[in-house]
């Protein structure tokens, strides 16, 4: 589809009344696994794009942006993080900035999904490097099974880039209190840190997911739970992220400190996206997103379900409890 | 794209304000030739479909119909049809039709695109056979060039399976009383017959080009010129066809007549969509296309250009002469 | 919407996988009935189009043809049309068309929507004038309910111009075998005819509807019934009509008959789209479609539903008798 | 279009290669002045939205959060704003933010186009009280004419509430060095402050305008210039803003003391977005943006110009000079 090309758009909903759609250069591969369709096309706005079940997993125009928010504030905060723990993360990306940390000796990444993690590890140029190397376990299992079968205080930084917990969806279990409670928190060493992607963080979808799962993490982890937000352009939102400390003396870095574990510890030339500022802004939330926080009271449990409906229209319905 | 496959549209414009999308289940091959965009699409409404630059050239769902009228009225009309003339066809499908008639000594089809006839003649697989056909000579060069070239009184039918006369685009000469009346009416055998598809034929259509065609055919060729026309789905639209004597004396055939050549001279099971009865009904056009017929006054000459603009929304601007 | 308004268009299902829209200058009445949404818009491609539940109903550009062939052919073959049931219709159109036949002294038209014939009666030009004809008489109430409360033998022709026959759809019961043949065949008058729309005819979408309405019609009027057909561009198909004579004897018009009857029986210059020769290329129909017609075994009757799905994408379910 | 209305969208191109499309549920205006096409539509997505020329230009859903930004900020920090000039404006919701300040005695709003405050000093509930206060003065001209006949030192803040200046736009000339520094740094009191909207500020679009309008700006302004930014979902980015001190001295407020200027200077329960939080995140700005702003070095002049083309896919092409 070359020059025409422009007939070809791929089209997603982003709400029930409400969709966008952009042109697909080309269609690089495409598949099915047990659990999802995967899809991998090229298009003028994003470059290349990886689709899971038709919806924009990551772009080639902002994914190191949203896997920098995901990985580097919780390594960074962590004195010395060792051993790292990726529920989901199939694509690559995660373990790859993971990676990038001098401190790092062991990542386990488990994801359910082997036709999605052999597809990455062979076409995603940027991740190739990152699922050669030899800390780096990939394992395709259920993540929750292997976190638990897990000695308990054996990661120093636990990573959660899951799908959103929809209704039906095959995360919903790996965001609930039973979980952090029971696996995630006891699976971190002390001064542990846990960081799950926590959905739109928008002033007018931040009640969808994120809140909820701010309360449910705040619920469990005896230590502050931080969040913070960016816009990420190919998810058209603001999204949202909780980093939960186990310390509970444990605060925020300033910016300089953060600077400064930037220049020791990351191999490279330092971060694209994130510094000392950056971090600054990405925790100062707007005041409309700070109350919605405040006033949540749903905290995701296995009995009480605040199930989150659609695809990308997430809309939570009341607590059953 | 598999089960999310909805969500992957090929968008065609049908005129400025009016256009249509279908879905694409997957794209089963994408080239590019020195002439056009070659595309393999498979869809649900449509079966396979091939694009020439992004436009629907032919659907699985009813190609057989477009190349069924486009070939057996005139070599069914003709009273021993040895030698055709194809000028274009690269998809092979006319190829295919014609070598269904037993008389049928030696096809010559000329389509200037290479990259066209070779990948049709691997994964189109109604037409591979014809592709293989020892009559068949196929010639990858221009079908002007090519049937100047021939000697004169060649051929008993020749057959225009040509791109619409766009402005710009590189089939116009090709519809010229000049080109008529010097090339293709100089290369037929004495009783030969000339049929050219003629392009939109609705009420609302066929002032676009089908009735300028066919005041150009009848300006040239001794004979009867009898315009016909057929709803194709994937076209959007009646589609019309020019037939051209060169006979003065020959008349359309009863359908009677027509319904015991098929049976006579075609290989198989006789015809899918035409026969005597149809053959009535697709020549009996309505009032206001017979008027629109009789009332056009443009031909189409080398000098005078009655250029047709844009794609798929064919407005004929007023004659320069 | 001036100038920009290329941004606001109007998507119609044309089937699952498979839509089309068109650019919407203007929207000129929005508006619910107890039935159905009613809106007029505005459209480069169509001018003014009625829509009915976000279908389309009627187009400026279209309509006439389209109701030519519903009411002509039924009214020019019957010996002298004076009265005359039209069932739905609300648009006015029909009526106008009826009450062009000078043999025509009273037309009961009932439509169940009343917000639907105020609306037009006010603001489609075209027939404004047809509803303040004294002939006319207009009753908002079900067409059952009305044709089955009046004499029998009361009208020489009855015309149905209802919505296609849809699972839930209000107008399934008026193309069952029961309601055609106890009431319809009833009410005609000696010699009576009846015509009936009957959904897309092309050679793909025949089965939808279009073949078993003629199996239904052929089980119940003792004459011949006349499928034909005519593609109408804002229906994006071909359409079928089907015609059932009482009169055993009664045979389709010769074409020099049908121009006779229209140049004595017609006020004004004619028709604009139907004269004898049209006729014949109307009834003529193609070989696929025939074939169709003459396999189709599933009548519509009360308890053995042949249910139509969706919208525009009918496919008809097995019959479950 | 009541239950149907799924099927009437307003699209809007995002760029090249890439669209939006949300359901309209009503349209409940639509004109035309001399300059724009001026709609009001109803929509489930954004509620109630103003569309200049098909492009979006404020929601329901979103407005007074991009007001609160273009408006408080600079009147908060100004130790006492009597006098405020608005450049464009028409819509009211600037007018209506500033008004909320005890300290405004004077506000000049400047808007070409009366079809436009006519329209929303009517339609817009929320505005009406804005566009009825005696201390507004409304002017429908030229706002950079407006400007220039006003005394030097007449206003405390000017606030520039303009469309984006796209190439052949009307407003182009109101982003140049030449206008800030001999009409708007003129009109300004000691002390006084100017706020421009900046366009899309995010990591991908930053350097389509907001970079440049920020080195123009502080190619002028004696003081600091301040950028920050925010996501504005129904701009599908963030929005940039940049704020220029005329004092050389000034610097942004402390949190604390901007929530304390909020509390004693503003009418009715604070705001509803902007506090001091939220303040400190929205001029964090991210490192990637940091760096575009730094590496600037395109200024706007009358004469070098770096046009902004497209509508929505703003690219800057290479300076002229």
């Amino acid at each position: 589809m070359a020059a025409h090309a422009k007939r070809l758009w791929l089209e997603e909903d982003l709400g029930d009344d409400y969709r966008w759609s952009y042109r697909v250069s080309a269609v690089l591969f495409s598949g099915r696994s047990d659990y999802q369709d995967v899809d991998l096309v090229d298009t003028p706005t994003w470059g290349k794009v990886l689709l899971l079940d038709g919806k924009m997993q990551s772009t080639e125009a902002d994914e190191e942006v949203y896997h920098e928010l995901l990985v580097h504030p919780p390594l960074l905060h962590h004195p010395c993080p060792k051993r790292v723990f990726i529920m989901g993360g199939g694509e690559g990306a995660t373990a790859r900035e993971v990676l990038r940390h001098r401190e790092v000796e062991q990542v386990v990444m488990v994801d359910i999904d082997k036709v999605v993690t052999d597809f990455c590890s062979k076409h995603l140029t940027r991740n190739i490097a990152a699922f050669r190397d030899p800390r780096l376990q990939l394992i395709n299992d259920d993540a929750r099974a292997q976190l638990q079968a897990a000695d308990d205080g054996s990661f120093d930084v636990i990573i959660g880039d899951l799908a959103d917990p929809l209704d039906g969806g095959p995360c919903y279990q790996l965001y609930t209190q039973e979980f952090y409670r029971d696996v995630v928190l006891a699976k971190l060493a002390p001064g542990g840190i846990f960081i799950t992607q926590s959905g739109p963080a928008g002033f007018l979808s931040c009640q969808e997911v994120f809140t909820s799962i701010h309360a449910t993490t705040c619920s469990v982890f005896p230590g502050t739970v931080i969040p913070y937000a960016q816009h990420i352009p190919s998810f058209c939102d603001v999204w949202g992220f909780n980093m939960a400390f186990t310390d509970p003396h444990q605060v925020p870095l300033s910016p300089e400190e953060l600077d400064s574990r930037i220049a020791s510890r990351i191999h490279g030339d330092g971060l694209h996206f994130v510094d000392g500022s950056t971090w600054v802004g990405l925790r100062h939330l707007n005041k409309v997103v700070r109350k919605a926080l405040q006033e949540e009271s749903a905290v995701y449990t296995a009995t009480s379900a605040r199930f989150i409906h659609g695809t990308g229209n997430m809309k939570a319905a009341a607590p059953q409890t």
